[in-house]
C-alpha cells in the first residue's frame, strides 16, 4: 500500500462539517476517518456505526478519551462509556489526552493518577477489542491537557499493559522538538504500541492559548518524509490521520479543507 | 547561606527599568543581578563594569549569546564579543539561547550548527573565565527560538568541553514538564554543570506567541521548593536568578516589579 492510500481524514480538521457530509466524502475519496465523541453523540452511536458501515469507511480512531489525571468514579465511568463507543463504530483504537495536573495537585501526582486510570481501564478496554491509545501532547499544554509530554513517557505508562489494550499515538505536531523522537519511534515499534500514527505540521506565530495554531501540511518545519520512513522502518503499515486545529481551517467549507488537507498529505509523502 | 540570601534579579524582569537604578536597587536590597546586553551596550561595557563595581553588586550572568544554529563568521565573532562583555563586567557566566531553525534546514542540522558553534567559542570563553551557559528552552521555542529543549541534550552538548568552559542553565520554566527533570538537573550537578539557576513560574492561558508569558513566583504550578532541593543536593550553593518575561509587569514601574519579585522569590523558598 502506497502511503498516499493510507490518508485519514480526522475530523477535527473541518471540526464544524457535519459528520455525515464528513464521512460520505472520505468515502468517495477511498479515505479513512478519524471521528469525535461530541458528534458522534449527536448524532447517536447507533446511527453513526450504521453511517460509517454504509458508507463503508473505516474508523481509524476515536477522539477523545483522558481527562483522568484524577481517577474520579466519574472520569472512569465516561472513559468507558468513550471505549463503547469506539467499538461500536469499529474504531480500533481510542484516543487518550490525559488531562492536566488538578486542583491541589503537581505535575507528579497528576502523572501518578494516569497509571491509576489506565489500570482501571486496560481491562475493559481489551475485553471490547479496543486499543488506547495514549497522546504525548506538546509540552506547552503540560500543565492544562496533558501532563505526558514524551514517547517515552507514553511508552512507560504503556508498559504494564498488553500492546492490544495499551498503546500509543505519534502525531508529528507534538513530539517533532524531542531530541529522542527517533529513538522513541523505534521503541514504539518495536514494542508493538504504535496505535495511531497522526500528522500536523509546526509553524508560528503560536496563537494566544496555543490551541489552534496547527499547520496545513508542508507549511511548517516538520519532516514528513522522515517520520514515514521512520515508522515505516517499524514495519507499521497503519492508516495516517491528519489530524488540524486551526481557526483559519475551520473558518472554511468543509469539502474544500478535505480536498486541500489530502492533496497536501500525497504532496508530502511523496 | 539561605535560600533567600541567593537571590539575584534578572533585569529582564523589569525590562524597561535603567540598568542604573536596577543595579543600585539590587546593592541596596543586597542582590545580585543579571544583565542583559542591550542596556550593558546602551551604557557601554567600561561603563557598566564601573557601574556594577562602584555598587559592590555580584552579576550573576550576562543574557545573552547563542543564536548560533547557522554558524556563520558573524555569529561566531558576536559570541565573541559578548563573552567579553561578560569578562569586563564580571559574570562568571554567558547564557546561550542557541536560535532556531536555519531557513532551509531542519531540527536536526540546526543541532550540529549548535554543536559547531560551541567548539569554535568554548577555548575563547575559557581564556576569559568565562563559562558558557547552554540553557534549554521550552519546546514550544523549538522552530524559532532554541532548537535545545531538555537538560539531557543541553548536558550531551556541553560533554566534549571543560565545565568550566561549558556548562547549563536548570531554568524551572522551560524544564519543569520534563518527566527526565530530576534526573536531569541530578546529572547536571554530577557533572559540575550547573552555571546558571533561574526561576519563573508556568501559567496559562499562554499569550499569543508565547514570549511573554512567564508568571510571578507562586502564581503558577511549579514546585519551586522541589527544585531547590533537587538543586542543593547536587552540591550547587551559587545565585537563583528570577526571570520573568511579562508584559504586565514590563507595564509597571521597576521598584514595584523588584520589590514584589523579592517578596515572591522569599515566600517560595522558605
Amino acid at each position: 500500500m502506497s502511503a498516499a492510500d493510507r490518508f485519514s481524514f480526522n475530523h477535527a480538521t473541518a471540526k464544524f462539517w457535519d459528520q455525515r457530509e464528513a464521512v460520505e466524502a472520505c468515502a468517495r475519496a477511498g479515505a479513512g476517518i478519524g471521528l469525535w465523541r461530541e458528534p458522534l453523540q449527536e448524532m447517536g452511536v447507533e446511527a453513526t456505526a450504521k453511517l460509517v458501515q454504509d458508507a463503508g469507511v473505516a474508523v481509524t480512531s476515536l477522539c477523545r478519551g483522558g481527562f483522568f489525571t484524577d481517577p474520579t468514579p466519574e472520569a472512569i465511568a465516561d472513559n468507558k462509556r468513550a471505549i463503547e463507543e469506539a467499538a461500536a463504530v469499529g474504531a480500533p483504537t481510542l484516543v487518550l489526552v490525559s488531562g492536566g495536573i488538578p486542583e491541589g495537585g503537581t505535575i507528579d501526582t497528576a502523572r501518578e493518577g494516569v497509571r491509576e486510570s489506565l489500570a482501571a481501564l486496560a481491562p475493559y478496554a481489551l475485553d471490547h477489542g479496543v486499543t488506547l491509545a495514549i497522546e504525548p501532547l506538546h509540552p506547552m499544554f503540560a500543565s492544562d491537557r496533558c501532563v505526558v509530554t514524551t514517547l517515552a513517557e507514553a511508552l512507560d505508562l504503556a508498559a504494564p499493559f498488553a500492546p492490544e489494550a495499551v498503546g500509543v499515538v505519534v502525531d508529528t505536531y507534538h513530539i517533532w522538538w524531542d531530541p529522542q523522537v527517533w529513538q522513541g519511534i523505534a521503541r514504539a515499534g518495536a514494542e508493538g504500541r504504535i496505535a495511531s500514527f497522526q500528522f500536523a505540521d509546526w509553524i508560528t506565530p503560536l496563537p494566544a492559548g496555543v490551541l489552534t495554531g496547527r499547520g496545513q501540511l508542508g507549511d511548517g518545519c516538520i519532516d514528513f518524509k522522515r517520520y514515514l520512513t521512520e515508522v515505516n522502518a517499524t514495519g507499521f503499515t497503519g492508516p495516517i490521520e491528519v489530524e488540524l486545529f486551526n481557526d483559519t481551517l475551520w473558518a472554511r467549507p468543509g469539502p474544500e479543507v478535505f480536498a486541500e488537507t489530502k492533496t497536501a498529505f500525497e504532496n508530502v509523502v511523496s
